[in-house]
């Protein structure tokens, strides 16, 4: 299997504790890079999971609020007095590219590479916002006090695998190849109907990770993470807070976990903590009653998808 | 002796590393706190300080670099989710306040505090910047690639303390107690002078700190800071790296030591340390072969003034 790992940078909320620094994920799918939210303090995590700074070309934003997005500014800067030279975008909701710009131009005047904004409206309904060759990214709507999403990170469906030994067998020439890895079976020089299954192998199954931050519980989420290999939903507070996590619109551990079993995902992993907890297992147990495989984040925690 | 110490939070330079934070520090001078520049990181250093945010009233930024400020926003952001109500200074070269307040208007529109910048041009004398009962700020005008200056924290000079039992055995009023403090002697009722230094012992000498950083290495304010009782002196390089000390106007480790050995001051710290030294001690045995008493900066390091 190819690499599709989840690496925690940070899995605080606003408030920093000695314990978290704020949010910021990065996956290396395949050893390309991807970073998720980019709190205060996100360079210096990464410098310290020893991840490539050169593999990451695109960096995801929920919202804008600072805890997610206060470290755009470093991260930027170093990548400039590293020697970057490939573009770096910056996938972020409306206004991102006006707010930053200005800064940019003064903190980043010369940079020896192009920083980009491709901008979304985290709206209704989900969007495509990413694609290449073996990953989609689509945008998840959420609920916050400020528009918000989150992000399905999907492989796209491998080819099937050619049976070399089958190829060999009835001689089939290298240009027919291609579309018998699409699903084509193959017709010899006497008629004979070689059906696709005898000559390939089923890829590995595509795999799928959901980012679900910040948001008050919603269901309508359900439907789109359904049956995903990891999904990270906030858990801010536990369930005696609820009154708390709703008028700050965030998620408690118990509704995390209901939201991961009504999915019926494959495992939950729960982060972006308040300060008020000084241990956090209060919400690992609370999130394990209803959905036992869950993971607490934490720092450089890193977790195959 | 009232309290005069110096926290170190970052003293790394602009990349970051595993072992150091940019450039961040804070005096607290009797129970008040002052920070000096607010790179990346600096709130959750802060934070693990323990020293108490609320004390922190002022901000003193040296110039604007990334890896000096970048972690305004978000301390301002958390002294506001923490209920400040105390206004926050901050004292900044020409440029902040317009650079920072169209950011502060969208990320902290409802602060339940005011974010005052008190903005100042670092030029080529120095300039008084704060004043209280018991303390002065001056710049230290530096030169680097842009306008940029140091900071000279002077104790103002304490009034004599009065010797109670002269005060009782010549029977003075109590209103003539400030006179005698500020230097005058008393004429009793028969006539008798008693001169002032029989009716008080002197205050503790004002204690000086003066913090130097970013600089290429200039002699001009060895004389604004002789004989302070701790200079902190940027020493990014090592001497054998000086053409790349001269091309990013930094100074190297010897190069500070002389400073501190021409204005005599008591006791050095050097920082601001390139990432290209895994070992800083290199650093500190340069100093030290020029000005002893020389100390290395790191974090949560804290020095006595």
């Amino acid at each position: 299997m190819e690499k599709f790992e989840l690496h925690i940078l940070g899995c605080g909320s606003a408030l920093p504790t000695t314990r978290h620094f704020p949010t910021s994920q990065v996956l290396n799918i395949r050893e390309k890079l991807f970073m998720i939210d980019c709190g205060e303090g996100s360079q210096i995590q990464l410098r310290r999971s020893r991840l490539k700074f050169s593999r990451l070309n695109h960096i995801f934003i929920s919202h804008l609020h600072g805890d997610h997005c206060f470290g755009l500014m470093g991260i930027i800067s170093t990548f400039g007095l590293l020697g970057r030279t490939a573009e770096l975008t910056i996938h972020a909701p409306e206004g991102a590219k006006r707010l930053f710009t200005p800064l940019l131009d003064f903190f980043c005047a010369h940079l020896p590479y192009t920083v980009s904004f491709h901008e979304f409206k985290p709206g209704e309904k989900p969007e495509v916002i990413y694609t290449d060759r073996s990953l989609t990214v689509t945008t998840i709507p959420l609920k916050h006090r400020l528009p918000c999403c989150g992000f399905l990170f999907a492989e796209n469906q491998r080819q099937n695998h050619i049976i070399r030994e089958m190829i060999d067998f009835y001689r089939i020439p290298t240009y027919e190849l291609n579309k018998i890895k699409n699903g084509a079976g193959y017709t010899t020089a006497d008629g004979q109907d070689i059906p696709n299954n005898r000559l390939t192998r089923p890829s590995e199954p595509a795999r799928r990770y959901a980012y679900c931050s910040d948001t008050v519980c919603i269901d309508t989420i359900v439907d789109q993470i359904k049956e995903v290999n990891l999904l990270f939903h906030e858990a801010t507070f536990i369930h005696k807070d609820l009154p708390r996590a709703k008028e700050t619109f965030h998620t408690t551990a118990a509704q995390a976990a209901t939201i991961a079993k009504a999915a019926n995902v494959k495992q939950l992993v729960i982060g972006h903590f308040s300060a008020r907890y000084e241990d956090e297992t209060i919400l690992l147990h609370e999130a394990r009653a209803i959905f036992p495989n869950t993971l607490l984040a934490k720092e450089s925690l890193c977790i195959p998808v």
